[in-house]
C-alpha cells in the first residue's frame, strides 16, 4: 500500500478543491492512482472518484481488491454506484453483484439500463467454472463484406466500450461465427483499405463453447498463444470472449487448487478466509478421514505382530496413527495457509483470524477423529477406562498439530523466509514429537 | 495428438506432391497446423515445412513442444535452421539455442545477419529468471513529434517483425522511456490524424527493471492488466519488452515450486525429466534429511519414554522413523509426478522412464539415509549385528515409498482419475504398511 499522497489527498477533500482532486485523478496510470488511494476510507474514495469523469472513474475503480469494491458498492448510494456499473467490463460487474446482498442488486439494476440489466441477467445465468461464467459480451462483430477503412472506422468509434479491440469478430447476420481478424492484420492492411474482411480473415477459428470447462478455455488460451478466444455456442454463434487476464486467474486458481489436493484437501474454489467453517471441516475432514483409515490399518498391522514385539504394551499399536494424525492435520493447515498467502488472500494482518478459525476446525477435526479411534480403542484396550487414552490424545495431537501448521508459515514469512518451503519438514518434527509426548503423559495420567 | 491427416501427409511427401503440400501449410490456423504434424517423424516435420514460406515456416514450428524443436534444430541442415531461426521471435529463440550443443550453435550463428546474432548474444547473457532473460527485443519505438496517421504507417510496415503491435513505446533520440501509446488510442484517434503521440501518450508508465526477478513481472503484468510490459535498466533506457504469454509460463512455474516445496523439494526449476539425477537426488536429499533428522528426534523422544513404556524393545523407538522416512520419499515422488503431469512434461507413455528414474535416485537417498540411520542405531541396538536391522528396512522402505509415490499418480491419471487428489492418501497408507511388515520381517531374519 502507498500512503505517499494520502496526507495531501485528505487536504484536498478536506477544503474540496475541485481542481487539484481532477487534476489527481486523471495524472496517473489509473492502476497507480488507485494504489495511492488505497490508504483512505470507503468513503473518503468514493469522494474523491466522484472529481474523475464516469469512464475514468470505472477505470480507477477496477484496480481496487474485490472484497473492497463490494463493500463500497454496498454502502454506497445506489445512482453512483449504477453509474460506475454502467462503465465496468460486462465480466467484472457480475463477479462484484454476484457478492451483493440481492436486495441491494436489484436496487442498481432497477437504476441500469434495460440492454445492461439483460446483459448482467444472462451472464449471472452461467454456471461457475465454465466459459461463459468467464466471458465477456463487449466484443467487436463486423461483416463480412466490411473494408479495411471501414472496419477501422467502426473500430474508432467503439473502442471506448470494447474489452479488446484487438481482434474483430467477423458474423453472419445470425451472428454466426465466420472468421477473425487480427487489429495486427488490420493494421498492416492499411495501404489496400479496399479489401474487405472476408477476404482477410482467417476461417479456421480457435473457440471454445460456453459450456467448457475453465480449464479447457486456459490450455487452449495458453496452447494457441491468444490474446482472447471466442466463446460460441453449439450453433457456432458468437456470444463472447474472454480475454487474457481472465486466463492467468484460471491458472492461479487450478494450481492452487492442485496444491491444496497435494496436501490431501478438496479444492477450496473459495477464498481461504471466506470457506464457511462446516464446509471447511467437511472439505478438510474427507481426506484426513482417508489418511486416518490409513493409519488405522497401520495399526492393525503393527498390532498383528504383537506376539513377535512380544513384551510392548497395546499403546504401542496406536503410535503411528497418532504420530500421522497430526501429521496430517498439521500439513493440511500448512498448505492451507501457504497457498492462501501465495494468492494474496491471508496476509501476516489476518493471523488472529486464521487462529480462531484454526482452533474451531482442528476441534470439530478432533472430536470426530476420536469418535472412530475410540470405538477401535476399545476392542484393543484391557479396559474402556484405558481406552479412552487414545480420543484424549488424538484431539490434542490434532489440534497441536492444525495451530503448529497455521502459525509457523505465517511467522516464516514475517522473518522473510519461505513459507512454502521452510514449513512443512518443521511442522512435521514438532507435531511428530508433541504427538510421543502428549500421548505418553496422557497415558501416565490415565493408567499410571 | 491429431492422426487424422497422417495418411495424407506421408502420400503428398511421397510423391512430393507441391500442391497439396503448400495447401495444407497455409489453410489453417497455425497451431492446428502443427498439431496435425505431431504424429509425423522429424525428417518429415521439416520436408513438410519446406513448403511454406519462411515466415510461415517459423509460425508454424514455434507450435511443437520445446524438446522437439531442439531436436529437430540439432538434426536438420543449419543453413535451413538458420531460416527459421531468423524468423523466431527474439525470446523464443534464445531459449531454443541455450538448449543446443555449443558448436552446433556455432554452425547457425555463423549463418545469421550480424545484427540478429548481436541481439541473440545480448539476450543471452541475461540471467534465468528475470526480466532480461523473458523479454524479448522487438518493440515498437516511435518519435513523440511522430502524428497518429504516420505511427499507424509505420506499424504496417513493421507489424510483420513485432512481436505486439498492441503497445507503442516513444522514446527519445537515446531510447530512453518516455510515455507509452496502446493501438486502442491510436485507432480512437484515427479522425485527428495530425495529433501527435507526444500530445496523446500515457507517461507515467508501469514498467520493470531488466534485473527485476520474473515473480516480479508477473506480479506487475497481473495487477495493471498489461497485455506486454517495458522492460529498461537502471537509466530508464528501453530494452524490449515482456508479453502476457511469456507471464502465463511464469505465473505456471512459480505454482509448480510452491508446490514441490509443499511436498519438501527444493525447486527443480526445470522439467521433471531433465533434471540430472544427482541434482534431483541432492534437491530430494536436502529436505529429506531435514525430515529424516526430525524423525530421529522423534525417535530419541519414543527412547527418552523406554521406561515407561518398560517392556518395549529397543526397535519400537524406530518405528515412527522408519514410516515417515518411507511417508515422505513417498510424497516427494508422488508430489513430482504429480507436478509434472500438470504442465505436461510427464506422459503415460514415459512410465518406464519415470520408474528408472525413481529406482536409482531412490537407491541414492535409501544409501545416504541408510548411513545415518545406523550411526544412530548402533548406539541403541544390543549389538552392531543387531543395528543393522535399521539401514536395511530404510533402504527397502525409502525404495518403495519412491515406486508407489511415483506409479500409483499415473495408474491414477490412466484411470481417469485426479493423480492430484487420489495419491497421497494412498501413497501415505500404503508406504506405512509396507514399512511395517518389511521392519519386522528384517528384524525377524536378522534377530530370529
Amino acid at each position: 500500500m502507498n500512503t505517499l499522497f494520502l496526507p495531501e489527498l485528505r487536504e484536498m477533500l478536506a477544503d474540496s478543491n475541485r481542481a487539484e482532486l481532477e487534476e489527481f485523478c486523471d495524472a496517473l496510470n489509473a492502476g497507480r492512482t488507485a494504489e495511492f488511494m488505497e490508504g483512505l476510507t470507503d468513503d473518503e474514495i468514493w469522494k474523491v472518484l466522484q472529481y474523475a469523469p464516469p469512464p475514468r472513474r470505472a477505470e480507477i475503480f477496477g484496480y481496487f481488491e474485490h472484497d473492497r469494491k463490494v463493500a463500497i458498492f454496498e454502502s454506497q448510494p445506489p445512482k453512483e454506484v449504477a453509474e460506475i456499473v454502467v462503465e465496468t467490463p460486462a465480466d467484472d460487474r457480475v463477479d462484484l453483484l454476484q457478492d451483493l446482498p440481492t436486495q441491494r442488486v436489484d436496487e442498481i439494476l432497477r437504476l441500469l439500463p434495460v440492454e445492461d440489466r439483460r446483459d448482467i441477467r444472462r451472464l449471472q445465468s452461467y454456471e461457475e467454472g465454465t466459459a461463459g461464467a468467464l466471458m465477456t459480451t463487449e466484443v467487436a462483430m463486423l461483416a463480412e463484406n466490411m473494408t479495411v477503412g471501414e472496419a477501422l472506422q467502426e473500430l474508432s468509434k467503439q473502442s471506448e466500450e470494447l474489452e479488446t479491440i484487438y481482434y474483430l469478430f467477423v458474423v453472419d447476420d445470425n451472428q454466426l461465427l465466420r472468421g477473425i481478424v487480427s487489429t495486427r492484420q488490420l493494421v498492416s492492411a492499411l495501404s489496400k483499405p479496399s479489401l474487405t474482411l472476408g477476404e482477410m480473415m482467417e476461417s479456421d477459428v480457435v473457440a471454445v463453447l460456453v459450456t467448457d470447462d475453465q480449464e479447457v478455455v486456459a490450455e487452449k488460451v495458453e496452447r494457441f498463444n491468444l490474446l482472447a478466444i471466442p466463446v460460441i455456442d453449439s450453433g457456432r454463434q458468437l456470444l463472447g470472449i474472454i480475454t487474457h487476464d481472465d486466463v492467468i486467474d484460471v491458472v492461479r486458481e487450478e494450481l492452487a487448487e492442485d496444491a491444496q489436493r497435494i496436501a490431501a484437501v478438496a479444492p477450496l474454489e473459495q477464498d481461504f478466509l471466506r470457506v464457511p467453517l462446516w464446509t471447511l471441516s467437511w472439505k478438510r475432514g474427507l481426506w484426513l478421514t482417508i489418511l486416518f483409515f490409513a493409519a488405522l490399518l497401520t495399526a492393525f498391522a503393527l498390532r498383528h505382530y504383537e506376539e513377535e514385539l512380544a513384551t510392548y504394551a497395546w499403546l504401542v499399536a496406536f503410535i503411528p496413527l497418532i504420530i500421522s494424525a497430526g501429521g496430517n492435520s498439521g500439513s493440511q493447515s500448512a498448505t492451507l495457509v501457504i497457498t492462501a498467502m501465495t494468492s494474496g488472500h491471508v496476509k501476516f494482518r489476518d493471523w488472529p483470524e486464521v487462529l480462531r478459525r484454526e482452533v474451531i476446525v482442528s476441534l470439530i477435526l478432533g472430536v470426530f477423529l476420536s469418535l472412530i479411534g475410540l470405538s477401535v480403542a476399545i476392542f484393543i484396550a484391557p479396559s474402556h477406562h484405558d481406552a479412552m487414552v487414545i480420543p484424549l490424545t488424538l484431539v490434542s495431537v490434532i489440534v497441536c498439530g492444525c495451530l503448529c501448521g497455521a502459525t509457523l508459515p505465517i511467522i516464516f514469512k514475517r522473518l522473510g523466509l519461505d513459507p512454502a518451503m521452510m514449513s512443512n519438514p518443521f511442522v512435521a518434527g514438532i507435531v511428530d514429537i508433541l504427538g510421543i509426548v502428549i500421548y505418553i503423559n496422557i497415558a501416565r495420567a490415565l493408567l499410571g
